[in-house]
């Protein structure tokens, strides 16, 4: 790929907005409610592209029981369902032997897929948050999604107070299980720290206003404007790792160490403090090499098994962007079509 | 009462220590669990009274159902149970039909109490944690328990890096509804910001250092050392205040605002910025007075309509004290015995 190549993609027509797919991450939840109330206009900006085609933003609550609750989940974590995931069948799955949340997966497949197909919608930003001290990150599958990573810098350059990173999970479309791979672009907006069950004021007018310059520039990328190329950092998850853990019992024996603690993105180099246990005991990272730990001390990976991530980082050139011509577009469909029948 | 008067008291024998009343308090439960494993000695000092009688510390794990789901509370909130408890009958009560952590309340009355009766233990020190910004507070229902007051006092003293606060819920003891009522003396060791859910290694230090600190000033008071009289600041709840909600949906639609949260123990005036709703309009405080907010954005206060407590600051004078001596102690428990038989 040449630098200086403009790189044309499809228009985003259909954009879908979801929270409370884990049910007590509330800002998601109270911003999704708030979307829901605005009928038209304030985000969509309609009244703005009258000589266009609008852009329709769906708004999911992803997982109404779960936060009927404020639990993450019910039966199972939702954001764990859509690797295999299949059209609800006209038979449909019946509750009670299903756990609940396989049942909603395929709902929401059926609303916002189906996954991998071109019926999908276009763009699906999944609202989430973490206990832990991230900031604003969107988590995404690909390392090469110029829109996931436009959207991204886009975000960095209209939010400079809140810091701001790309993660990327490097799993195969095919084993891509959350929510957001349903569409044929997706990410988590992932804001902390939080509280699991708690609402902050400004972890909710971040996701507000994040929400909002991803809609801004989903308007501006259709009404042709072109995105200059440049770099991103993007942070690549490695491994994880688990807490030390009693042999007989599993419980936890240690705490994130208090140096490690909120330190989110900052090197974790090998001889670093990483736990203190319980008895007063400091364990030390034994890696080889530093690495970017992210996801510390989150509140729902103590069931997972994992304390802390860690992520290489690496800068990614990104090309300059315009969205195709109707031309352009036509030809992208029918190449589309062919694959499927295929 | 003279200042200069020394108040003589009873002994205390029987110390309870516990974690876990709420199963996701964690603070709490990974100490006594850390306790439990401290056969004897380090925390009970049993090596350096050798003369004396040793001091019993019971270590309880409240409510393990809940802490196996890691959640508050099973059925129903059991820092609620407390207040017309009875001790379990040789019949009991069966599960199924009664909620868990009603059974469980009557084993623990069995357990640290009769509350009330003279074979309670002498202090129940419960350990929770808070979302809230509160630093370690102890969270007591009388403003006139010398043990409970001096004690606080002395975690000041030796704690200097950690705010610390008294807090007094103006219930009477028939009222009373939590776990720590069921001692002779009692209150909540009460530590955060942390989210429910996580263990933080500092706040989990912080009340490691004040559960010992409490033993310590147990053992100091039994060997018959003299603490001076002083003053403490006190605050005494006056009211809490629900979140702004939906007269239909009864869904929050505000957060606290971003100048009040995490300003516990701050003053709020009137006309000070209270919550922000989740369209952005700011909501103000319009009491008649400043008062302390405390419990700001407590996550588990959702569910019970508390966004926040308030309370007024008093300074209260504190007598010297000393342990009763033997003779004095025989005469208090006759004392105490007609009166039950009253």
């Amino acid at each position: 790929m040449e630098v200086d190549e403009v790189v044309c993609l499809p228009r985003l027509s259909r954009v879908a907005v979801c929270g409370g797919t884990h049910g007590n991450e509330l800002s998601g939840v109270y911003l999704v409610r708030e979307l829901l109330k605005v009928k038209k206009g304030v985000m969509e900006k309609e009244e703005e592209q009258e000589e266009e085609e609008p852009l329709s933003v769906l708004k999911v609550l992803s997982n109404p029981r779960a936060m009927q609750q404020c639990r993450r989940y019910v039966d199972t974590d939702l954001n764990r369902c859509f690797t295999h995931i299949v059209s609800l069948s006209p038979s449909g799955l019946t509750s009670g032997t299903v756990p609940y949340e396989m049942i909603r997966s395929r709902e929401l497949n059926a609303m916002l897929g189906p996954k991998g197909r071109s019926g999908a919608v276009d763009l699906v930003c999944d609202l989430h948050n973490t206990t832990a001290n991230m900031g604003l990150c969107l988590i995404a599958y690909s390392d090469c999604d110029w829109i996931c990573l436009h959207i991204f810098r886009h975000l960095q350059r209209k939010m400079p107070d809140i810091p701001m990173r790309y993660i990327h999970f490097e799993v195969s479309n095919k084993e891509s299980y959350s929510l957001d791979s349903v569409g044929k672009h997706g990410f988590a907006m992932e804001i902390g720290p939080q509280p699991h069950g708690v609402a902050r004021s400004t972890v909710y007018t971040a996701m507000k206003a994040g929400v909002q310059h991803m809609l801004d520039w989903v308007c501006f990328f259709n009404s042709g404007t072109l995105f200059e190329g440049e770099s991103v950092d993007v942070f690549t998850m490695i491994k994880h790792i688990d807490y030390p853990r009693d042999s007989e019992t599993r419980n936890i024996t240690a705490a994130v160490h208090p140096h490690l603690q909120d330190r989110d993105f900052c090197p974790l180099h090998p001889e670093d403090p990483l736990f203190q246990t319980f008895s007063g005991e400091t364990l030390r990272y034994k890696g080889n090499e530093p690495l970017y730990p992210f996801f510390i001390n989150e509140c729902a990976y103590y069931e997972k098994g994992i304390a802390l991530s860690l992520a290489r980082k690496r800068r990614v050139l990104i090309p300059t962007i315009r969205v195709q011509t109707e031309q352009e577009q036509a030809a992208h469909v029918q190449e589309l079509a062919s694959e499927e029948e295929e």
